[in-house]
């Protein structure tokens, strides 16, 4: 059977493809990633309005995409997609299954991985390309042709300030080029002072703004 | 009314997004631009299926987006984008009117002048997004996120031999970076023989194998 990588684009659920829609709905399971980036769409909101015809305890349910494919959408945290990705292959070594991701699957979040892994255990993989936020730089009016080596900046902590992506920037500036940086998303982080307590607790979820951005960049031209 | 730059994403008519397609089948004329990349559909082919309901004599027809969206599709040449599109813009103003690219609109092929010239005209442009070569890059196994700028590489002409894409590889190479070479096309060239003879004829489409980049690249470093 085929696992489906089907990339979402960038906006809400009509900014899937035909090609990514006819596969979802021939799909047994539909898996959501949902750690890398964020789909634009309230879920909770739309739960209301389309109560799910099934229910599976791992995760909450992605309505709106439900009431387009008729099908149920597991949301598949870090955990489900790395650590739990032997439950995604054996699904699909029986039925078609889909591994929906925001974006496109290979430019801005590469799922490589698990695409390796799923040909290792001789499971057919077909990639269904969408825009992604690499591509949505073209409508700063910025060209996409022009930009370097993308960046990463990670939330700086306490005991952890890396300062590498700033030299990356410093290179494509010096050959003209502009730079995407992608500002961090921290979702499902634990809570370590209520797991000392024995607790399994989750922060809420922290998307970096781009002052902060800018303030770690500061930082490090500082020093 | 609105004019919609439309991306058809990569491969065949399935890629279009539903927002692309809803867009679509609600405007009055919809143009093709065809001449930065082709469309992954045989065309000849499929116009015998699909006979057009109406005809246009200012292009060829695309019947598969025909039997999709159940409208007319003009082919738009260099011409048509570049010097013509005053008759795109002056469709828009009455009804909506669909462009479509190839890939993503503003990613690999930016089509920022017609959006601009639209918006200096008054006329609402709405962009969508699809997937575009530059994402693909990441089918291959490389990280999207590791590449340098973007080179094109022209045909060399007995005349015209430009080596500047060259250092451009270099600096990206320098900074550990990637570098997306895309090969050049040649679409409705005019054949200057002819011309001279007083006939309008076209040269056969041509497109740059990788072998024939690599022996310009070759020259260039023999240099």
């Amino acid at each position: 059977m085929v696992l489906y990588v089907i990339g979402l684009g960038l906006g809400d659920e009509q900014d899937v493809t035909l090609r990514g829609l006819n596969a979802i709905k021939q799909c047994k399971k539909v898996f959501l990633e949902n750690y890398t980036s964020v789909l634009g769409v309230e879920l909770e909101k739309l739960v209301r309005f389309h109560p799910p015809r099934r229910c599976f305890s791992s995760g909450r349910v992605c309505s709106k995409l439900v009431a387009l494919t008729l099908c149920l959408v597991i949301l598949a945290d870090r955990d489900c997609v790395e650590t739990g990705a032997d439950q995604i292959f054996e699904h699909a070594k029986d039925d078609d299954v889909a591994f929906l991701v925001v974006g496109d699957p290979l430019c801005a979040t590469t799922h490589s991985d698990l695409i390796i892994r799923a040909n290792e255990l001789g499971i057919k993989v077909e990639v269904v390309h969408n825009a992604s936020v690499m591509g949505a730089a073209g409508a700063c009016g910025l060209q996409l042709y022009s930009f370097g080596q993308t960046v990463s900046i990670p939330f700086f902590r306490e005991e952890w300030r890396p300062d590498s992506f700033y030299e990356k920037i410093q290179y494509n500036r010096g050959g003209g080029m502009h730079t995407l940086c992608l500002l961090d998303i921290k979702v499902k982080e634990p809570d370590f002072e209520a797991m000392c307590r024995g607790r399994t607790v989750f922060l809420p979820p922290r998307f970096m703004t781009v002052n902060q951005a800018i303030e770690q960049l500061i930082e490090i031209e500082e020093k």
